[in-house]
């Protein structure tokens, strides 16, 4: 269906469906049923329409058995149909299936006019298609488009090179985060077995956030508003998280490098964790803010950004806590 | 109800549906279905079952509208009916639902009594529940069990700390491992400005590899006995990843260091790539294998065990080389 919008409605829509006038009775709406539901499969509800195809009625065939043979269509139809336009995209549409708890959406065009039926079986094939492709976006793979044992090396390639090079690219601020303390690190060896560790954890802590962030908001349970709110919460919850890590980390700072480097390595913790943390919470709505997808806030983006920011802090601390 | 098993289809299923034996004729189906369908929705189809309530026949309500008056039940009845027992995993039902196309399933016990029935209004929730905790696994975080919104600090703290503190051990090993070669770094200091971006691309390589089997494996797309398969293609695929990325690099090490360190750094980068996939596309097999969760393999423990292999990889060939 080249005509409709990609990811549409109207794309999975099916065009079997049964339509009667208002009028009829329900005696009439059975025997007309019987001739034309033959074969026809997924068909659970009759639409009622107007002289001009637009959509203005509902009845499930079990309303339809039930109801008084002699009842007209118009009198017992649920007038307030749930509906879609052929052009809302599918991913909102799915939302509205499980809201209501729909089996089939009557879809419309711009005159009202019922041109399609989308049925909730496509519907869990658009979300598990969606949770794929959010998952893969994490990786951060871009959409492969078939399954991953058909995909051929030359697909997987491609799909995967592009934010592998591009993260090379970021990483090389870290490095070049490093060669700025170059003198700190000569000066104090030692440092450099806490960078790994202490780096990793804010890219972890980081990695929580968002994720926890990209799923909420494509359930539709987050939205851009509630940034500020789950702001405040997070530095609550990632001071809590880096104290723990820092307390774990000094036993590991003290046993390894003594008093001094036991507490430069907990204040960077501590803080690593908390900026990781903000951050990563925090990527997801400046890129919705931009019209881009929240899953781009990837883990192994936050994990590169919280290097860099990692890097600069511990060193910091570092040279003036001891004096390097 | 606390009988069936925790995510199971008795516990999603619902009592209300209708049945009637198989001796009836069509006039006494209809007949029955108006006096008992009144009221309750989601009724698009009648069992069939014997004179010990065990299931033996399906047919929608469209087909008993269509079928002529007087035939029997179990002449126009499909025989043939798919059904789940009552303790089977929801996830594994919502995998049947969406081969098969369903709007409903019967649900039977061990003696073949139908005793429920599941709709598909349900498994869509199912869906995005199962999809939701595999994202939060991937943070790692473990199971919310609650909108994020309404999550207390408390419980996000608790959620979160168990995988952090873990991963903050493990990344001492690449503090050991740094410790190891402290000669080689004193003696190049300038090694140590590639080191995030070579470990950091051997993880992101890694997570991408196993993020692409973990839902693979969701979606029954991959078994376990696809591993050797797919091995052998991703060595294929990272070996052009690690190629593409140690050219990329190999300029920043010219820039940097000089032919010798670009040298250094291309090997590596090849090598932490392909190492790094092979980890990363392993694992979630080895988890499934000790009857785990393939999903435990998140991107944060992967760029913890590549961080260990490539700092190894990256000072063994730097020593080597350099002859330090």
């Amino acid at each position: 269906m080249a005509n409709f919008k990609h990811e549409s409605a109207g794309q999975i829509m099916e065009t079997t469906y049964i339509t009667v006038p208002g009028h009829f009775i329900v005696d009439n709406a059975i025997a007309y049923f019987r001739k034309h539901a033959k074969n026809k499969e997924n068909l659970h509800y009759i639409y009622v329409t107007d002289d001009y195809s637009r959509l203005c009625g509902v009845l499930s065939v079990r309303e339809l058995v039930i109801a008084e043979k002699d009842s007209r269509i118009q009198d017992i139809m649920t007038k307030d149909v749930v509906y879609a336009p052929s052009d809302m995209d599918q991913e909102e549409l799915a939302m509205m299936f499980e809201k209501e708890d729909l089996l089939s959406v009557p879809i419309v065009n711009e005159r009202f006019q019922m041109i399609g039926v989308v049925h909730v079986d496509d519907i869990l094939d658009v979300v598990k298609h969606e949770a794929t492709e959010d998952f893969l976006k994490m990786a951060p793979v871009s959409p492969l488009g078939e399954g991953l044992k058909d995909a051929s090396v030359s697909l997987l390639y491609r799909k995967r090179i592009t934010w592998l090079v591009l993260l090379v690219f970021m990483n090389v601020f870290s490095g070049a985060g490093i060669a700025h303390f170059e003198d700190v690190i000569e000066n104090n060896i030692a440092l450099v077995f806490f960078l790994p560790l202490l780096v990793d954890s804010g890219g972890n802590a980081g990695s929580q956030a968002s994720t926890l962030m990209i799923r909420a908001m494509a359930l539709g349970d987050v939205k851009i508003k509630d940034w500020l709110k789950l702001f405040t919460k997070e530095i609550s919850i990632s001071f809590l998280l880096g104290i723990t890590m820092a307390i774990a980390v000094s036993i590991v700072g003290f046993v390894r490098g003594g008093a001094e480097i036991a507490v430069v390595v907990s204040l960077t913790m501590t803080l690593v964790v908390m900026v990781g943390s903000l951050i990563g919470m925090s990527l997801p709505f400046i890129f919705n803010k931009l019209k881009m997808d929240p899953a781009t806030a990837s883990a192994p983006l936050i994990t590169s950004v919280a290097d860099i920011v990692g890097v600069l802090i511990y060193f910091s601390i570092a040279s003036w806590y001891l004096g390097l």
